[in-house]
Formats: C-alpha cells, sequence, structure tokens
C-alpha cells in the first residue's frame, strides 16, 4: 500500500487544503504531553480529557464531580502545566514520573499543557486522533499502518518549530517505511515536512547520538532544563517501553482511552 | 567565532522575539526568485527593485520613467511571475534562462513574485540583507561567514514549507560550518529550524541524489513542473557557477545591488 503522509511542523502548519475529516491524524508532544497522556494511560487513568485552557478544566471537573456526587473517588484529576510548572490547584502537573498506577488507576485525567493540547484542538476535525510519543513508538505504528492518510500534527514550542516533537514525527515515518523499500528513499509518499522531519531523524543517528542527547539540544528540551525538569527529558526519550496507545474516543470530543496492543 | 544561525522555514516562521535589526538576513527562493535576482546580477542588472504587488511594480517603473524621459533604455524592466506564469504588460517572467546579458545589462530590474519578494518584505527590518541561491553558494558562505547573527529565511511556497528552500539553508549552515568541526556536529549555535535544515540538507546526499532530483521531488519544484517549466529545475540547481550576490544597498528599501566576489 502506497500511503500519503503530511507533516505539519507546528499546528499552524496545517495546509489549508489538507482534508483532516479524513485523515488519521496523530499528535506528537515529546516534552511532555503526549509522552506523560501515554504513561498515564498504561498507569491505568480510565479516560484522559484535554482542554485548552485552566477554566475549562476546572468546569469539567466540577460538572464531573456534581454529577456523581456518591462517588467521590471518580472526581477527575486535574493536570497539566503552564511555562513548564504546575498549576495552582492543580492535582498533577506534567512530568511523566508523577503518573504512577497509586495515583491515577481507575481516574479521569483532564489535562491542559500550552502546547500538546492545543495540537489536539487544531486537528479535532480528524477522522481518527491519536497521541504518539517516543515510548510508543512501535504501539502508534502498529495503530496507523493500515491509514492511508496520515497527518503528522508537531505541537512544537510557543508557535515556534521544536526538533523533538519533528523527530518523532521522522521516526513513525522511518518505521512506517522500514518494511518497504529498506533503508533508502521511502515508498510512502510525503509532503515535503514529511520529507525534511524523516531527513531529521534519520540524520540525528549519524554519528551515533543518544536520543536523549538530541531532546536536550531541542527547544523544548532547553525549556525543561531552565525550569529544572531535567530528568524528564530521559523520561521521554525512552523507546518502546509502552505498548498501548491514547486514541480519542468520539469524534468531536477530545476524550481519550488508552488502547493497549 | 560561534555564530547563531536562525532558519524560519516560511517567513511566518520568523520568531517574535528574533531581533531582525541586529541581523544579517539572507533570503532563500531557490525555484526561482534568489536564482533570478543572482543571474540577473551576473548578467549586469544595474538594481534589482522588488516588490510585493503588480500595481507598486508599474509605479515604481513609471516613476523612474518620467524621471528620466530622455534616457529611454533606463526604463526599469517590469519583471516576476503569478502561478508561475509571466504578467499580462511585464517584460519578463521569472525563469533565470530570460535574464540574458543582451536583455538586462544596464537595466535596473523590478521584481514581483509570488513567494520571493513576500520573504525579502518579511525581512526587511535586518540590518544586511541578501538574497542567496544554489547558484552563488560560495559567494553567499563568503559574504556572511564573520556575520555573527544569521538569520537566513526560507520563501516557502503559499504558506507552506518548500523542500527546496530548505536544502539551501541546510547546505549554507554545513558550509559555514566546514572550516569548523569537520562532518559531525556544528560549531556555530542552531535553532531548532536551523538544526532541521542542516539535517535535510546533509540527509539529502546519501545515499547520491542530484541535486536536480531532490528540486524536483519539492512542493516549489512539482509545481514548476506542472506549469511546464520542468527545465528551470536543472538551471536553479547548479551550486556555485555565479560569484557574487545581490545585496540589499540601503536599509528600508527593497533595492538590491549584485558585488561580485
Amino acid at each position: 500500500m502506497s500511503r500519503s503522509i503530511s507533516v505539519a511542523l507546528t499546528p499552524s502548519g496545517l495546509a489549508p487544503e489538507c482534508e483532516l475529516h479524513q485523515a488519521c491524524s496523530i499528535i506528537i508532544d515529546v516534552l511532555r504531553a503526549t509522552s506523560v497522556m501515554t504513561t498515564a494511560g498504561l498507569a491505568g487513568a480510565k479516560r484522559m480529557i484535554t482542554c485548552e485552557n485552566i477554566h475549562a478544566a476546572f468546569e469539567i471537573a466540577d460538572q464531573s464531580d456534581s454529577e456523581r456526587a456518591d462517588q467521590p473517588p471518580s472526581r477527575p484529576l486535574l493536570c497539566g502545566e503552564r511555562h513548564c510548572k504546575p498549576i495552582d490547584g492543580f492535582d498533577l502537573g506534567n512530568s511523566p514520573a508523577e503518573y504512577t498506577p497509586d495515583r491515577v488507576v481507575g481516574r479521569d485525567i483532564v489535562l491542559t499543557t500550552t502546547n500538546g493540547t492545543r495540537a489536539i484542538q487544531a486537528a479535532m476535525r480528524s477522522r481518527r486522533l491519536l497521541a504518539a510519543s517516543f515510548l510508543n513508538l512501535a504501539a502508534t505504528v502498529a495503530a496507523v499502518e493500515s491509514e492511508p492518510h496520515l497527518q503528522i500534527v508537531c505541537a512544537g514550542t510557543n508557535g515556534q518549530i521544536s526538533y523533538e516533537d519533528v523527530l518523532l514525527a521522522g521516526a513513525i515515518i522511518d518505521r512506517l517505511n522500514e518494511s518497504g523499500s529498506g533503508p533508502g528513499e521511502p515508498t510512502d509518499h510525503l509532503d515535503d515536512s514529511a520529507r525534511i522531519a524523516w531527513s531529521a531523524w534519520r540524520q540525528s543517528l549519524t554519528p551515533a547520538r543518544a536520543l536523549e542527547e538530541s531532546l536536550a539540544l531541542s527547544l523544548g528540551g532547553r525549556n525543561l532544563i531552565e525550569a529544572g525538569y531535567t530528568s524528564d527529558i530521559g523520561r521521554c526519550a525512552q523507546i518502546d517501553t509502552i505498548d498501548g496507545i491514547a486514541e480519542r474516543v468520539d469524534p468531536g470530543k477530545a476524550v481519550f482511552r488508552f488502547v493497549k496492543r
């Protein structure tokens, strides 16, 4: 099968003519929103609801709370960050390390972050919507390999292109093409940004450089280091440690469930 | 010297915080505006005046005409394209092949194109402003190698990232770093988009693929082929055939002169 793969290096790079309603879209925010969603999913979070602002997050939690006043543990956990830091009054920040089974198992999570949840919103019209990270690269590839129209959306950092997200976009393209023509030219139809992302990934491997070092060089990585979250870079640089993916449940709603392979 | 290199993969990718007034900016529209400017410069064009729309081009020409009514040959040549095609009432289109010495020597040129002249406008506040192409890659590198703050602006195609411009951005970065650390990691400080562009260039060379083939794959290349200008791709894929560069003369005015090395 020859598939088409388009990449938006930031959400605003989504081409006006792209037909999202026919596409399976993959959202990437390596540092850290989609790594968090993947980690929280594995840890047993029931649903992950993403929203763009703090006010909306409180509203969703309050609504859910009043619906189920008899079941106090079902109140959603408020999660996310602003300027990399936890948000006042929220339960969890945006570090994958916080999303342990004892904290999240069976709980709904309401997540708002600076870049990742905005990228999800930008691609909401997609037919399918998935959240990818290096942690679940193989599961991502498995989930989309029979899709003819793939749209990858890199969250970027504050509107700017961010190397770490572009690397993962390239890694997904590279894996999808592994079964094709071998290490040379991809067999899929790539748009220009997809070709560029693929190049960035291929080039990052020569000379041998650990993924963690590449992520530390990136705009997202430098911001995390500055904010004191250096160890999260290593956590998000693990490849294929989680065998499942967070996928949107209903079209039009930013509600995700973790699907094990 | 450690220099900083930033790349805007499209003009709208110029970071809000970038300090253009301190930067030396390099405008890239490989297919074809900056290749045309380089070719016209070598062919002896006196000044190259770029503008964003057809109306402004006619105004500039008329104004210049009335100033020098006694010297008819000094009327500027109206040059450019819309949708890759020549513009009604204009003297020359946007193919480098048209810019021969017998047509342009000693003449002013007024150029308006879909993407290239807009990129120039977006970077107008720069301290220095140069027009680069593969034709004059070595001259470009020589012109900027002592600049501490380089801003490369890729014109792209109709607002989208275009592979051919990103390749040249990467080639410039690669050449600037050749004298540094060798083939491995650049010694310059690269922003994320600069690193991505550099990767695209490095990767385009393996496995060995002629630059012309890479340009033909690009968004700009595909558009040119569709419009019937396939041979221009080969013309713009020559490396280091012209030893000079078009540089803006006065800050704030889009007037360029070709400077031989």
